[in-house]
């Protein structure tokens, strides 16, 4: 009987157990999880500290019953130290410092990322205990849980203003505290236009987020009288601080048995994950991202990690599946408001070559008419020489489907259509929910307008 | 300068005047509008009788005025009675019973369709006077209105269960009416599967409307006492009766002036809106609809008569812009339930050569451990010789994003996916608003999991 064995209990790992046991339930499938929360959704954590879930046991996809019932078997508090790739052998060792070697025919190694610490001074000698956080893992979440009960602080510092820093400054400031929110960048969401992140920051504003932009922090102290963070232009007091400043690729079992690094020191592996290790594959935040537009990058992402476990899981048993490529969808809620973006930016699309064309254009969700119709913002990003679509940044009202109208746009730029092409496809109409040309046909329609101005040529040819 | 004339007022008409305006303002465009209501939303008539609408202007999607200042001309209460094509003429009539021949270099008609009687004896002697109504144009809107105002009635029979006698059903409702809904078939909304229909049924149910399904009308009869609606099985006495059961194309302008008829009686046109008749283009609901999955068939929609309004527009000022083809995507809005198809269900497939396999389904819209997640049924249908998605169905609460959701679908039809290739799709994520694998994925790896089974194999090769 072959025996798979997954490193890494987070989206990855199990979708390979999964998807293994699914199309081969002869296959013995062991998962080892570090720490004793499989398959917890990680995304969800902000929303235990809204309040909006609980108790936090909910935020499991499944329970370590349910995944043990499909038959694969999980070994909890168990880290994975070393592969014997030759052997064939996984050297694990177990909370109770219990050193052993696991056999297996093959391996799926799925450690995900790191939360990183962007060169702030101070963090090493600071943790839970004198209420510094990260939020990368359960028991991180376990841990800010704690502290928020014992300390009750009342004021927190974010350090970043991505997704995580946007949603965990609406958890504390949903549970009372008062949240400054610090920003590297010139402006919060940097994943998107700077336009359309300056409505992000309005949002937070409106909140009562107190938002610093252009502000790179030096260090935190740990004071008598409670946390400062100093950045290049002042300090900010707070109870508690949370750093969520971006992660980096956990590779350090891979790379010492041997494996490759390539973009952002992710392990390589090919469109079937496999490693290059004969009997190794490898998934999730710790790889690279093939990205349809780009090749080979890193952008770890939930999803991704998804597609690629269920890809993995597929292969090591027999499959041929591969990894068809991300178009970078990002979608978060801030407040009210959401705000998404597929594709690629400018910047991002000149890097890889390409002559982008980024066009700005508003439209509502729905027929103005009816009641609630609320603007959604688009940026639409295309290449003018081909018409090609490359992107797309939107940003509207929770309830204005921003979500999967940006989906809309990634299903084309995965199939390859031009601008144009958007103003062809059927989409669903009932003035509640649409109009006649959806929001996105609009914005389409804004770009290729655009473009042909730009272009001097109306798209036509004389009579 | 070229003159061009559009007939019709509706989508299609002002669509192709907007857009050859918009391409080329040298161009001379007068539209030749039946009644005084240029560009009005007629699908946003039954919102104006929830109460959700007011005044019945706001309909409008742009008023009188915004048309004119695009520099097109309008002449409201005006008929097209015949056209010369030798002479490149348009005779019209006016409100006044004045006869005219209009000079045209080029000429788009845009005459829509007409609501149909499906046999019903009685209907001819019986109009907005006695309580009978159709509801196809501001001036059926407007006659409605008043004959509610001024008889106030307190029961109303709809005879038909399509998508306006479900808004109108709920628009009665709203007022305080007691509705009877009479349906023919053996399910309402049977543009979906009787599964869904049925889920649509039990929402109107909820709300108090009489629905009767496997009711043939024979006649509408007006007694003393009101009116009454017979079928081959009862007879139901109503106040007020609204008729909804179905249009066909209004070809008579065409049909004399020699245009070929074909699916669905309407207008024959090829993908540029050309008629075959030298300079004279046709749009809308009076013309067959290319289909990228059934070829040419007639499927009058607002938002296919906008997409060939605008190909004719641009066309006839010497554009080469070509319909791409509709995929059947209809949306509609039930109380709190709204319902969506896009492509082809099962007979439809069959009739067309292919060999469809529909498998339900259901998931939430998002994380379930979010407040707020509600589940949307699904019935995927694709081909498993070649594993083409053919078309989706979905039922789900206002709310669940169900409309942008299908739209992935129809997105996906247009580019030719395969039911598999949607799991490949990089699709958002954020846990109030979908799930790692979006719900329309799930609905996807359901159909082929099932089709899978069906075929005998796991879809892997042998290790």
């Amino acid at each position: 009987m072959t025996h798979l064995v997954a490193v890494g209990g987070s989206d990855a790992g199990i979708s390979a157990a999964l998807r293994a046991r699914e199309l081969d339930p002869a296959t013995e499938v062991t998962v080892v999880v570090a720490d004793r929360y499989p398959n917890f959704s990680i995304c969800g954590i902000p929303y235990y500290f809204t309040g909006e879930v609980a108790p936090w046991q909910s935020l499991a996809h499944r329970t370590a019953a349910d995944l043990e019932a499909t038959g694969m078997r999980l070994r909890l508090d168990t880290r994975a130290t070393r592969i014997d790739v030759a052997a064939r052998t996984l050297a694990v060792r177990t909370a109770d410092g219990v050193e052993e070697d696991v056999a297996y025919d093959e391996l799926i190694v799925a450690t995900g990322a790191l939360p990183v610490r962007a060169g702030i001074a101070g963090l090493d000698a600071l943790g839970p205990e004198q209420g510094v956080h990260v939020i990368h893992s359960m028991p991180d979440a376990l841990a800010l849980d704690r502290d928020l009960e014992r300390r009750q602080p009342r004021s927190a510092v974010i350090v970043g203003a991505g997704y995580v820093g946007l949603e965990m400054a609406e958890a504390f400031t949903a549970r009372g505290l008062r949240v400054t929110l610090l920003q590297r960048r010139p402006e919060v969401l940097s994943t998107l236009d700077r336009e359309l992140g300056a409505l992000v920051r309005e949002e937070l504003a409106a909140h009562g987020v107190q938002v610093v932009t252009d502000a790179a922090v030096r260090s935190v102290e740990h004071r008598p009288s409670g946390l400062r963070v100093v950045t290049d232009r002042a300090s900010h007091d707070a109870d508690l601080v949370l750093v969520v400043v971006g992660v980096r690729p956990n590779v350090e079992l891979l790379e010492r048995a041997g494996a490759t690094l390539g973009a952002g020191g992710a392990v390589v592996v090919d469109a079937s994950m496999r490693t290059g290790l004969p009997g190794v594959w490898a998934a999730g935040d710790g790889v690279v991202t093939h990205h349809r537009l780009l090749g080979e990058t890193y952008l770890p992402l939930g999803t991704t990690a998804h597609k690629q476990g269920r890809i993995a899981g597929e292969n090591a048993v027999g499959g041929t599946a591969r990894f068809a490529g991300s178009v970078g969808t990002q979608v978060v809620k801030v407040f009210d408001l959401v705000a998404a973006r597929t594709g690629l930016r400018d910047h991002e699309a000149v890097a890889a070559g390409l002559a982008p064309v980024t066009i700005a254009s508003v439209a509502d969700d729905h027929k103005r008419y009816y009641p609630g119709a609320h603007p959604i913002r688009f940026r639409v990003t295309g290449d003018p020489r081909d018409g090609r679509l490359l992107g797309a940044q939107l940003v509207g009202r929770r309830g204005t489907e921003v979500a999967k109208r940006v989906d809309v746009f990634a299903t084309a730029i995965h199939a390859g259509l031009g601008v144009a092409q958007l103003s062809d496809l059927d989409l669903s109409y009932t003035p509640p929910l649409g109009s006649p040309w959806d929001a996105v046909q609009l914005a389409a329609q804004a770009w290729t307008g655009e473009a042909e101005r730009m272009e001097g040529r109306t798209g036509i040819e004389p009579a």
